[in-house]
Order: C-alpha cells, then structure tokens, then sequence
C-alpha cells in the first residue's frame, strides 16, 4: 500500500514536471511582440496548479495506451481553457480576486486590459495547439476533430461559461441541491469530463459503453471536486489554499456546506469516490490512475 | 455596369439573409438555460453588421466551388469569433463604448459580468461550429482540420488578440506607418485573411501559389478596410457609423488620417483596391465577387 501510494506520487510529479515543460513550448515566449501580453499569458498558466486536468488526460490515456504526444496536446490544451476561466473569473466584473495560487491575479499584476485579452488568447491558443501535429491518416483527423469539438462544447455556454452565468445569477438564492449540482456540473464538471474522454480518445474512438462509464466516473470526481472545495473553503487557511478562504459565505454564495453541513458533505465526499471507483470496474487494472486521482481529490487538503 | 453592380448587391443580399437564419441556427436556443446568457449572446451577433466576413468566405467558396454547408458553417463561426471581440473590445477596461450598431453595447444591456462570459462562450461556440458536421470521404477531415487551426492562429495572440494588445499599448504614442500597419494586420487583417483562407479550403487543399494570391489579397483589402475606416472615424457623424464617431481622435489614437492626412489617406484606400484586383488575377472570372468586395470596402460610407 505503501509503495502504490508513492508511485502514484512519482507518476504525479512526472506528469506535472512533462506539462510544466509541455506548456512552457506551447505558449509563445515572451520575447515575441507582443511581449507583455505573452508574458502575461505564461504568468497565468505556469508555474502554478495542481494540474489536475493534464493528471486526468494522462491516467485516462493510460486505459488504451495512448501516445505520449496526443496526449500532452490535449493536457496543454485543457489546462490553458482552465487558466484562462480563473483569469477571467478574478476580474473585478467577476469574483474580484486579488491571490491565485499564493501570487497576485493577472489584472492584479497587470491590468484589466490585459487580464481580459490574456484569457481570450489563452482560449485561442488551446484550440492552436490541439489542432496542431495530426498524424498522418484521415482516421487520426478524423478523431482530433472530435477532440476538438469535445473541448470546444466543454468550454462553452453548454459546459464552463454556461456554468458561471449559472453561479452569477445565482448569489444571494437558496438553490436546491440539485440546482446547485447542475451549475457545478457545467461549472467544472464538463471540463473535467472533457479531460478524462480527451485522454482516452487519444488512444482510440470510443464505444458507447465506455463513455458512459467514463462520464459516470467524471461525474463522481467532478462533483466530489467540488464538495472538497467547499469543505475547504469553510475550514482551511488563505495561506493553505492559495487564495482567499471563506470567499463563499462571504459573498452568500450557496455551497454543499451551506446546504448540507459540514459532517455530510465530507460524508458525501466519500461516497462519490466510491462511485467513481465503480464506474471504473470494466477497465481493470489500467484504470489504477483513475481511481488514485478520485482517491487524491477527496483526500486532499488544499 | 449597372446590371453587374445591381446583381452584387442582390447577391450580398442574399448572402446576409442566409447567414442571418444560419447564425441563429448555431447559437443556442434564448430558451435555454442559462437563458440570459444565451439571450445576450444571440444579441451580440444577431441583426447587426455587414457581415463583411462571411461576404468574403462565400465569395472566396466561389474560387474552387465549395459547397454551401461548409461555407456557412466557416462563416458562422468567423462572425462568432469577430462579434465576441467587438463585446470585450467595448467594455469598460477597454475601449468604454456605449453603442455598437446603433443599439447599446452588451455590458451596458445587460452587465459587464455577462458581457465577459458572453465574449467567452461565443468564442467556443465558433469552434464548436466549425467542429460540427464533417462529410465522410477523403481529405474531408483534414481540410477542416486546417480550417480550425487557421481560425484558431487568427484569432489569438499571432492574430487579432496580440493586435489589440499593440493597439492598447499604442494609445498616445506616435506609431510610424509601419507599426501602425503591423498592429491593423493582427487586429483585423487576421480575420479577414482566415476568412477568405477558410471559404478557400472549403472547396479543395490549397497550393502554395493560391495561398500566395489570396494573401496578397487579404493584406491589401484588409490595410483599405482600416483606412477607409480612419478616414470615416474623421469625416461620418456617429448616426451614420452606428458607432461613436471621432473617439479614435479623442483617445489620441494613431490612424492613417493623423499620420497621412485625409487625401492621401483616400488615395492610399484606392491604390490598395488596385492591389487587391491585381492579386485575384490567376481566379479569372471566379475571383468577381471578391472583386466586388474590395471594392465595396474602398467605396462603403459607414
């Protein structure tokens, strides 16, 4: 137990160290004109994260052997949709954010100008590098098009930004929990769920039945994610989490533990790891990642 | 003459009308959830320009004889990608402008939250537009491959993002002709290129040498567009542009009137046209309507 528990370790560095340098050659360097705008566009993206997506891609990878560059496109790719949202969510118009990850926002460091323009290119450029470096063969095409389209439904007002007009419109209402998973679902699930079929995708065009089963799981983890999120805002430190605690309650937003309490959501917690889990069982062994990361999400602390 | 000029109008016409019903098609129903959002991004893009973009994808579609689903498709998306710049470019942190089009811009209809996610959304929604529908058969996928990661390139930061970039860095300083030439090439020329780049590819792999024409093409109508734009900002009044009329002089922009003055401004527009008619010369009759375009752009008065 021991050593699976530090070899998901070491898989994990090796995954964030390979993004950190997958990114780093993905975005235009900042000695290109314009130079503050790339320079900017890196600050969001690296040197920050858990990484959680890029994680995701590549344990989903693992269920049918995908290749190692598909893949770190399709990672870099979802993690440059990610940063942009949290740039663009920390707008003043927005969240009004002034800490991400320990540093200042991009309009914070920058200015508003540039935080909105950093987070429109960050978008662009996702879809630059996903479609880039197509093997040769209509069949690869062919399936980098739905990858493409995948990210780009995930992205949009059916997935992430549909997710935070949901929330916006949402401050100050008692939502149902069922309201409340729908929003999270779009909010961060969809980009979750994009992770976890982009990865396999990359290894090959997927049946009905293993979709639903990764949807099933994604579903689990994506609403697990943000349980745990919740939990921690309520009870971790500014300094622990990166950015600012307790922001929820503050601005009266509705939260599983505003809604549920602090014992069941952590109950909750557990029980969506299990279903995640589960909904791996048809994919045996090569599915080891997978449920380490339901096992990292839950358990974490930050 | 008269016949010929009366027949481009009713084709533009036609053209117009079909990517209304086309437009509204891709975007999402204002009777979906998030319904506001859906609502704001159908008002962004609906009812309102001249739908210079698409005019150039069918006219281009005409070079090789694409089909029609295609070319509405890259059209779609185009007016996507061009209608979410124009909602962050009139936001406060930007250019602050209340009128677009005659109506309110969106962050003064709605709110400047909305006007972000509705920016974000439409950019994704153009590459969900432009992922859709692929034919079965040879080649198909990956022309449309290209097509997107053209789209793509033009629309970040080596295209119309990285152009506004400049443009903001630019306010109050005294540009040379070049660089202010430079910074109108990312910020619109991108666009327009891609669109007739797309309408192109649409209907076959292209040669180097067409990709040569068609450049020439897009560089010179694209530097006429923002000429004739300058010379309009300095002479129109703001009922006529549906826009705030002088604000480029106000905010001590740059433009082609300030730096050439407004004869030699015009004379550039005309020379540019010339260049433009030149380049299409290897299409023969096939290049007319992208004649008539560049003509259109030298002689428009709004």
């Amino acid at each position: 137990m021991t050593s699976s528990i530090a070899s998901f370790a070491d898989w994990m560095k090796q995954v964030q160290s390979t993004m950190e340098e997958a990114l780093g050659a993905s975005l235009p360097s900042d000695a290109t004109v314009p130079a503050r705008l790339h320079e900017a566009m890196r600050y969001a993206v690296l040197n920050g994260g858990k990484r959680v997506r890029p994680l995701l891609v590549f344990a989903a990878g693992d269920l049918f052997d995908a290749d190692a560059a598909s893949l770190q496109r399709a990672a870099a790719a979802l993690e440059m949709i990610h940063a942009y949202s949290l740039v663009h969510d920390d707008m003043p118009c927005m969240d009004d954010d002034a800490l991400r990850r320990g540093k200042p926002t991009v309009h914070v460091k920058y200015d508003e100008a540039t935080a909105l323009l950093v987070g429109d290119a960050l978008q662009s450029q996702a879809f630059v590098v996903l479609s880039e470096g197509v093997a040769e063969g209509e069949g690869q095409a062919t399936r980098r098009l739905a990858m493409l389209r995948l990210l780009a439904q995930a992205s949009g007002s059916a997935g992430m930004c549909g997710g935070q007009a949901i929330d916006l419109a949402s401050i100050g209402l008692a939502l149902s929990l069922g309201e409340l998973e729908h929003m999270h679902q779009l909010k961060t699930g969809a980009l979750l769920r994009a992770s976890v079929l982009l990865g396999a995708l990359a290894g090959k065009t997927l049946s009905d039945a293993e979709i639903a089963a990764l949807d099933a799981y994604s579903v689990a983890i994506g609403l697990a994610f943000q349980v745990v999120d919740d939990v921690l805002d309520a009870t971790a430190d500014s300094a622990t989490l990166g950015k600012t605690a307790g922001k929820d309650a503050a601005d009266n937003k509705p939260t599983y533990v505003s809604i549920l309490g602090l014992a069941e959501s952590k109950a909750l917690a557990d029980k969506l790891r299990d279903d995640a889990h589960r909904a791996l069982m048809p994919f045996g062994e090569k599915a080891r990642r997978l449920r380490e990361i339901a096992d990292l999400i839950v358990q974490r602390k930050a």
